[in-house]
């Protein structure tokens, strides 16, 4: 049940990161690694292994860099516009005799014998006699031999990633093939006994493989040529079989996971066995139990189990790994400033990591953090830089300006920061958007209605969706905009009618059919957290019934969103909660409706933002109310119109 | 013999792009491009066509996030340190009662009846009770399901490149398979009665097929699915077939070349005979040339031959073209700022693109023009920016900082701008340096010594190759820095004795043995341009041995470069030349020696530059001096010497 054993060491970031690139130095890893020949012609992208001389001059021959006529230049001196000179017209392939000249195309070989060009505009051709009115120099208006790429020279230099234009230029010098590093094969080998291959093995308890595939695209990207193994169990025979049998056909090998210093954790103690272990715990978070070890003279990395840290620890130890083994530079990792829209604690002595978004909102850039969980896909897919806390720090404050280094090659133009209560509306009008305006981007936030309303009043996002109705006066959203953003720069827009619902198992064993069946005693509920919309939206609809919170079993049982309402009823640790319709989708459950609330936009954008007319005019459209009215639960008839709150 | 027709019409480069793609928006060929399905794991860097949404929650079961003993929240109320609980601890597997808990390891699926979750360390377990000392809340330390990706949310949006943890994300969310939009194919078609397919058809007046290759490469590094096609001939029938076949098969289609006004330049009329042109002839240089046409409702490009010219319209026409087909936004170009190391001219009306060597001498950022001609592949290769003259200039000033685009999307962490007289030892340092010093390149302009010398001058160069004979002292290279470079801040050290010889006919058909075999009368010389290093050495050997220049026949006649004189001589229009060996070899001439010149290097790094030391200390190693002197002419005993000029 867990161990408490520490790690064998736990250095820092960067000492790990030096110690392991500096002992890979020291064991040759990075010299003369192995090279193929390729076609020039199926050599984009790859790298150069050596340096590549040119085989042939280019040009190869003597050419007509202009129309006109080929001359020996001798031949010229003299002519002027007040004395010209005539020469006589040679036929083609006839041999040169002083005084003749030929007439030449662009890229003509230079007939011998002549040495300069004479451009067609400054020749008078009658009667076999080409007419000229000055002298020629010699080689004026011809392309040299070698004029371009003289045999010998060097055309490409070693390590050189193959561009198109270099493609052309090994083909023009005479290159058939050429040398470059094959990609380090690179072994993946996932392992542990609650991991499965596939979805139809995907029972309560296994996790599915997802890190392996990952992985190996990272590794295809870095440059390298991954392998995937099959999973191996939590075994340690079996764990050391397949090391051995990976490190006799690869460059690299990646195990994960099983890096952590738990009971059924074997890779530390393998890879301990079988090589040396450089490094085992590194002081970052996520990522901290990464182990890093050279096996029969090749790297071997245990990378941890969740795919945040994995890919954490892939960027840090595996990524210039592979860039070194061509001799290329270390990864460059773009920066852009921006300010923290939330205020992130940190553990002293961890240098953290953590997935931001990034939005520009009324000419100030917001990174907005994501959730932090090491287990959590979705922060890795939103995000779209990353910020480093120092180990040293114990937290960063809102607003401050700090480094964020961009994630991803292509950054949307705009991302529209989405800070608020979360609706599956707002994905379709970021689609909508997206679609309308090039290169515009929508990251949702799921913060809740009054943290929306926070994020506005701190210029910290361009929208947000509120849902928070006040039980004195029954109104949505407008006394509590009133309340907290009373000199509001922006807007508020209508969005939908929203259906909530309860959310009970299907079929409705307990036949539920209302709000007032909750006071039944046998029933257990699931609420949601106080200062929720949905929480607002119970308390009001059960006063409205005159229904007292002390009967109902469970109110006082709080959970932080949607989806975990539907989790308790799913699991049958309660019987019903309220929520919205696609909570109820997403597991299987039965909805029965309760009321309807209005979700409105606070929109957050400078009175010329083009996105301002554009979000208008979606939300009015009738394409955009047919495909959320379509999710279910929704009534969108007056989209888009806005809400006085003066 | 050429045309001087003129273009249809000539439009500008912003025009032309604008009504390019404006066109085909309108006739919608960036709608609903052509889809395929590919496995997830296959679809690394490709473009999801459409939004994708999640088939299955994630997690997809309600987890234990902890090793602890899973419970029932509510039977843990009241428990605190002064008055512990006790709770059953149950047999995997059985029903849950209440007061009962079951143990967990982190990941384990939660037992039915329980709801949350209390760490290991909070526990103190003995005789099958496990006593708690604090209540949980409920769903306390689980992940609940759909806690990271709730089935029916959005997992990746539409349009976007498929990076490895987009891979992690749609396995978790039970996507098999993702349907991304098919790569645009491509047809690449060279046209030319001179173009060539293989190295074995090279005949002078012959070029090899190059443009396809890197035209194809291209498009593929943009998304695209390249098509090549034979080469067609320039005959309007053929290239009418081929086009039309090229349409049936491609989304788009790319004719090189066949685009200027010429007599056999067909494309504008095959395209205008098929489809629509919209645009024969954009105000650019190097490039003016292109043709862009809607036949069939798809684009073709004819683009002009010259290699320069080929990539920047390419690059200008079809690179936009292709990622809007793929929704994607426009190419970023990233830019720096750099100063010009000497003036461009520039015609006005056009816009001109000129390829720039990009160094950082003495803290300034200087950006080296490369040779301009359309045709230089090698200007292609060596080119780390390019920079764009307005149509309005006639030319920019030495000096000036302006903006560079940067054409590499990796650049050098460091280039040594070599400005001087050329020679391949220089190419030799820049690879030891380049293995010493990692991301460091060497980029050679050859402009002469005194144009190094003045390089240097002006701080727009690290690095200058220099071999100039004072004739009066017999003295290399010191009278002149004394000279032009006064206060020299960097230092001139020796490289090595140079050979230079006369080049011969193979076989010395002549029979010439030494320099003064020049004087006779039948013989005809090929000289070096006044100022070249290599005129200063026949001048003062010339005197050495008593020989008046007047009976040199051809000694009037100037070429440029060292290549220029082994193509007069291979040509047949001069009989011998002084040069290097190298020239020779490259040629296949003969070489027969005159002299050792002393070539050496000016220095102008900053004092506590560590390139410095590693330069010289490369120069004197024992490997560099090998290598070298096996190129042949070369004796490096001195190499790495400095050189006193005071």
């Amino acid at each position: 049940m867990g161990s408490n054993k520490a790690y064998l060491n736990c250095l820092q970031r960067d000492e790990a990161q030096a110690l392991w690139r500096n002992t890979l130095k020291e064991i040759g890893y990075f010299e003369r690694p192995p090279v193929e020949h390729l076609p020039v012609t199926a050599s984009l992208g790859r790298v150069t292994a050596g340096t590549v001389y040119a085989k042939q001059s280019v040009p190869h021959y003597n050419g007509s860099a202009m129309d006109g006529i080929a001359v020996y230049a001798s031949d010229t001196y003299g002519a002027q516009e007040t004395a010209p000179k005539g020469l006589t017209l040679l036929p083609p392939g006839s041999p040169f005799t002083p005084g003749g000249c030929y007439a030449v195309d662009t890229g003509d070989a230079m007939p011998a014998g002549t040495n300069a060009v004479i451009m067609i505009e400054d020749v008078h051709i009658s009667e076999g006699t080409a007419e000229i009115i000055a002298a020629a120099a010699p080689w004026q208006h011809v392309r040299i031999i070698g004029e371009d790429i003289v045999a010998g020279e060097l055309v490409i230099a070693e390590h050189h990633v193959i561009a198109p234009v270099d493609i052309a230029a090994l083909l023009a010098a005479g290159l058939d093939t050429v040398e470059v590093v094959k990609r380090p094969k690179v072994a993946v080998i996932p392992t542990g006994d609650e991991i499965v291959a596939t979805r139809e093995e995907l029972q309560p308890g296994a996790i599915l493989d997802v890190n392996s595939h990952m992985l190996a695209a990272a590794v295809t990207e870095w440059g390298g040529q991954p392998a995937r193994k099959s999973i191996v169990r939590d075994n340690r025979q079996a764990i050391e079989e397949t090391l051995i049998e990976s490190l006799a056909e690869s460059d690299m090998v990646i195990i994960n996971a099983g890096t952590s210093a738990g009971r059924e954790d074997y890779t530390a103690a393998v890879l301990s066995a079988i090589g040396e272990v450089l490094v085992h715990g590194v002081a970052i978070k996520p990522g901290k139990p990464v182990v890093l070890a050279v096996c029969q003279g090749k790297p071997v990395i245990g990378l941890p189990g969740y795919p945040v840290s994995a890919m954490l620890t892939a960027e840090l130890f595996v990524r210039d790994i592979l860039l070194a083994r061509h001799k290329l530079p270390p990864y460059e990792t773009p920066q852009v400033e921006a300010a923290l829209s939330k205020a992130v604690a940190s553990t002293i002595g961890m240098e953290e990591y953590i997935r931001v978004s990034i939005g520009d909102v009324q000419g100030k850039r917001i990174a907005a953090p994501l959730n932090r969980g090491a287990g959590m896909i979705s922060s890795l897919t939103k995000a779209q830089g990353v910020i480093r806390i120092e180990r040293g720090s114990t937290g960063l404050p809102a607003g401050l300006s700090m480094p964020v280094t961009l994630l991803r090659k292509r950054r949307p133009a705009r991302t529209i920061l989405s800070v608020g209560s979360h609706d599956l509306a707002l994905e379709l009008l970021g689609l909508f958007l997206r679609r309308r305006m090039e290169n515009v981007a929508l990251s949702c936030a799921n913060v809740g209605s009054m943290g929306g309303i926070m994020a506005i009043r701190n210029n910290e996002a361009h929208m947000a969706g509120i849902h928070l109705l006040d039980e004195q006066s029954g109104c949505y959203n407008v006394p509590f905009v009133k309340k907290y953003l009373p000199g509001l720069q922006g807007c508020l827009i209508h969005l939908a009618m929203r259906e909530q619902g309860l959310l009970v198992l299907p079929g409705n064993p307990k036949g539920i059919t209302r709000l007032s069946d909750l006071a039944r005693p046998e029933l257990t509920y699931v609420n949601r957290q106080r200062g929720s919309g949905t929480r607002m939206l119970l308390d009001y609809e059960l006063g409205k019934a005159g229904i007292s919170v002390s009967v109902i079993t469970g109110y006082d049982k709080e959970v932080g969103t949607h989806m975990a309402v539907a989790a308790s009823v799913a699991a049958g640790t309660a019987d019903a909660g309220l929520g919205v319709q696609a909570a109820a989708q997403a597991l299987g459950l039965d909805f029965i409706p309760v009321a309807k609330e209005q979700y409105d936009l606070l929109l957050n954008f400078a009175p010329d933002d083009d996105c301002l007319p554009e979000i208008i005019d979606i939300l009015k459209s009738e394409e955009f109310r047919l495909e959320v009215e379509r999710l279910g639960g929704y009534d969108l008839r007056e989209a888009g119109e806005m809400i006085s709150v003066n």
